[in-house]
């Protein structure tokens, strides 16, 4: 018989009784009932009941095992009494009375216990990972993680893609955080960066000549700590192909997507249609670049009805240039009680508050209700009622001044409007691809333009459209977003030289300055390269979507905790000082 | 019609003649026959011709092409005459006359050439690697490699392993060779480590309850250079399983890597019967515990043949402790000639000489040949030749003294000889289990003792073995051989934390050392660790291997230069000030 088992945990069922078996796995709960010991054996695969009453020979020795006692253990099989049977656990049927028992790995008193669904603080949990891996919800977790992972791998295989793999060990690469650093010890004094992502590695692959390239590649930010993110790195699905437009990228990549959630999203609806919504509209309807369309509410510019009213806030405002009233249609939302707290809403982010109009049934007809609808009159406010399509028991809010002003808190209101109201569909996962996105933005204080985006992104329209004001050239940019989470970003990329330095030029970087940062990729470009164009998706947010979970580190086996530290291997520590040595480095002392 | 292509270059045939199609790839080469260009179009998939004549409209700008510049082309499908269909290729039955042509990427004069075989420095191949991997070797290493990968994952998922990945900003791993470090910004002063193998991860895993892991891992190592390893980074299949003993282990990767060997191997020979040799067997066997089982010969311990003979060196030699006389048989090789060149062959490596006999037939007889024979005598001589099963036409070469001092080169010499009499099989894989290795070694100048293999290996017959010698205690650790490589490297885990401790106050740590240095799996070990075992493949050296190349370097995508510098990327580099401002770092000013 094999050293452990002869069956895992989740094997045995009626067909074996009467057998001799042996099993291995630990101790998850003991109960003595009337003197007769019962354990629920636990390996990776599931659970057996196996029993040991006070006649046998080896009780001694099972009345000294503890919770999460690795153990082994054989037996004979029996049936349960009909009355006894389990029928949620695939053993439920049988339990093995203990014949012999080996004890292969005891535990001191658990800091975090396995069994049950007890809450413990993140520092325990991470530092007693072990054991808080053994746990079935974070088993379910690491499980999945590894099967999303290996069905994209097969779902890419399968339309063609190799996957190969990129540098780890490398030069910076500017995807605008700040890089991880690593002293060479055979060059002292300079220094290798990790990727922050393999960008130029996989455009390289294409100039290569390779046609098609993935990877479910680490990426290395060094990141201020923040809930949603880890703070060191984390994978993505990175792909690139040669001789492509946007739309093939989209037709690419979106089966896989939407394979994979079908494949694991717990029988959530998935999106059949996925539209395409440009980075402009999709700030007007929704205040933000990744919306969340489980949430049917889409927000209208209703500036018309406000211009020249007697709503004198809003009319005095449009006078101004720029200016835009925005409304935010709350269907079943019409009760003065649900109006006031939305407003109240608005007031605590930070604005002055949202006006609203709500209908209600007079008897004799509809009743539009609020200070604002009789501020500009019945004729406005029917015009604002018609344009949304609302009706007796909806609401709207409304938002005015400059849009980049107010439409994060419009798509925040919108967000809680759809929850509260119960419109946000939770059993769905609701895909777009937005597009359109500008190249360029400048900043809000100085007014110097710089990348909003990815500065590898072909400009629409090519190097004529560089031409004009830098803010109005848009780029072959996109991201898909599910309920309101970028999933994946890319674009066709820039693989003329003369543009992608006249695009730099843009943002201030002089053609020296782009041919010393980026001297691999400018020297590739001189030499044949194709038109290319790729996304990247991350994993820990598709595996954090699927999962239902909050937090991404409940999806990553081994995370570091948001000061960017690993308790149980404790790392980062101190050097020693023969490596600080070879390394040619000094540690500054630190000013208090 | 795609913006790009409508077939890639790989798939016109004489189906296709009539169409009009579209084709986007590189100019290869281009030839002028009687004023026609004829244009090797080449994309990742294959080649297909295309011409173009005089009085097309588009001729001039065709006449401008140039190899290796990115175009895309319309034309017309014609079947080619009879006469010049090449069937070498998929497309050699069409040809494509061009109408239509655009430049989709022109290119600078090559440093380069992609057609042909011609040979660059590796300076000018790994500057311009994206010319370099355009060339058709590399293309189908590149692909061979991931093909490879693809093949290990789809092996490992198909027998219940799952795929995990472990943290690779960590602390140090201590494998034997130099971390990588990488400064926190979060903790000034403190450092990550890039993992030199995921070894305490998996077993972590492994204590955590997932039974079964593996993982394509990036190991890390800060190497000085050699030829046959990147000097920054590797890559390992790694796995791990609980609950086994070596044997199952065995049992479990050996389908494996078989499998891949037979898909991959070109249809060399794949050894169905792994062989298990103990380190010692194979020292005495074959010099080295990576030995070459391709060279069938095997050599022996014939000291009795030469205590108190007339060969008075070796019979003084025996008098000492610890020497022995061995052969190594040499079927074929009986002739002066040969024999005076493999003595030459072990003077060079730094012997004395090795003393050789020789059978040759006499006419009347065999006799034996060489100074040897004449000093020992016929009977001894017979004796010897009857244990090594030789004849005539067959040589046997003799080393004396410690093993230790002349194994090493007795290894080199069998391998010489079995490639120079043709003995070695060049078109099969040969594979054989290493076991048994001895748990410490001394360090031959001091004495200390010291971990031989993995210090986290379980020494058979656990931790009573530890009271004895030392020297003495073999492990449960092996290697799989194939060909003179070690492919494969694994052991059954010491999971037992007193034992552990003890293992390690062998070698010289105490358990302060020990905790402090190892703590995460100190602290897991405490809490009911299971069994467990496994192995680390070289992905690297077994696609080497497949793709019959010498040189690490031809199968990785882009590869370090031996000084561990990226020429393309201009890796590694200065950092600028603020980088190690942020870092608390202060680079030492070099002596010179």
């Amino acid at each position: 018989m094999h050293a452990y088992r002869s069956h895992t945990c989740a094997e045995l069922t009626k067909s074996n009784v009467g057998d001799s078996v042996r099993l291995s796995g630990w101790v998850h709960r003991i109960r003595d009932h009337g003197g007769v010991l019962f354990i629920d054996l636990r390996d990776h695969y599931g659970m057996t009941q196996v029993l040991c009453d006070p006649d046998s020979a080896v009780f001694s020795e099972v009345e000294k095992l503890r919770s999460e006692w690795c153990i082994r253990i054989d037996g004979e099989v029996k049936a349960r009494d009909e009355s006894l049977v389990n029928p949620k656990i695939p053993t439920g049927e049988i339990e093995v009375f203990i014949r012999d028992v080996e004890v292969l790995g005891s535990a001191k008193e658990l800091p975090l216990i396995v069994f049950g669904d007890q809450e413990y603080p993140e520092e325990t949990r991470l530092r007693y990972r072990y054991l808080d891996l053994r746990r079935e919800a974070m088993q379910e977790n690491m499980k999945l993680r590894s099967d999303v992972v290996a069905s994209i791998r097969r779902r890419m295989w399968d339309i063609g893609f190799r996957e190969y793999q990129t540098p780890i060990i490398t030069a910076s690469s500017p995807e605008g955080a700040r890089d991880f650093l690593v002293p060479s010890r055979l060059h002292p004094g300079k220094f290798y960066a990790l990727p922050q992502a393999p960008q130029q590695f996989k455009q390289l692959i294409m100039v290569s000549g390779f046609d098609k390239y993935f990877q479910i590649a680490p990426c290395f930010r060094d990141e201020d700590p923040r809930a949603d993110r880890s703070p060191t790195d984390f994978y993505q699905l990175d792909m690139e192909m040669s001789f492509v437009e946007q739309q093939d990228v989209f037709d690419t990549i979106q089966p896989v997507i939407k394979g994979l959630f079908e494949e694991f999203g717990g029988g959530k609806a998935v999106d059949e249609e996925w539209e395409q919504i440009s980075y402009r509209d999709a700030a007007l309807w929704y205040g933000t670049d990744k919306p969340d369309l489980r949430n049917p509410i889409k927000m209208q510019d209703v500036s018309e009805h406000f211009r020249g009213s007697g709503f004198a806030i809003f009319a005095k405002l449009l006078e101004q240039d720029g200016t835009e009233i925005r409304a935010i249609p709350a269907p079943t939302g019409g009760s003065r009680k649900f109006c006031d707290r939305m407003n109240a809403f608005a007031q605590k982010e930070g604005l002055p508050g949202m006006g609203y109009i709500f209908w209600r049934d007079q008897g004799d007809g509809m009743e539009a209700a609020g200070p604002l609808a009789k501020n500009i009159g019945p004729e406005r406010t029917e015009a604002i009622r018609e344009q949304l399509g609302l009706g007796v028991g909806d609401a709207a809010f409304f938002l005015g001044g400059k849009p980049a002003a107010f439409e994060r808190v419009a798509g925040k209101a919108r967000v809680t409007i759809g929850e509260e109201l119960g419109l946000t569909d939770e059993n769905r996962f609701a895909f777009a691809w937005i597009v359109d996105f500008p190249m360029y933005e400048a900043d809000e204080e100085s007014g110097e333009i710089d990348f909003s985006h990815n500065p590898f992104s072909m400009p629409q329209g090519g190097i004529e459209a560089l031409e004009g004001d830098p803010l109005k050239v848009l780029g072959y940019q996109y991201d898909l977003s599910c309920n309101g989470y970028e999933l994946v970003s890319g674009a066709i990329r820039n693989h003329k030289l003369e543009t992608m330095i006249k695009a730099f030029e843009l943002a201030g970087y002089d053609e020296a300055e782009v041919r010393k940062r980026f001297g691999g990729m400018v020297g590739a470009f001189q030499y044949g390269a194709p038109p290319h164009g790729g996304c990247a998706a991350g994993i820990d947010r598709i595996v954090m979507l699927l999962a239902d979970e909050q937090n991404i580190r409940e999806v990553i086996m081994f995370p570091m905790n948001q000061r960017a530290e690993d308790l149980m291997m404790n790392a980062p520590s101190e050097p020693a000082s023969d490596q600080l040595m070879e390394l040619g480095l000094r540690v500054l002392p630190r000013e208090e």
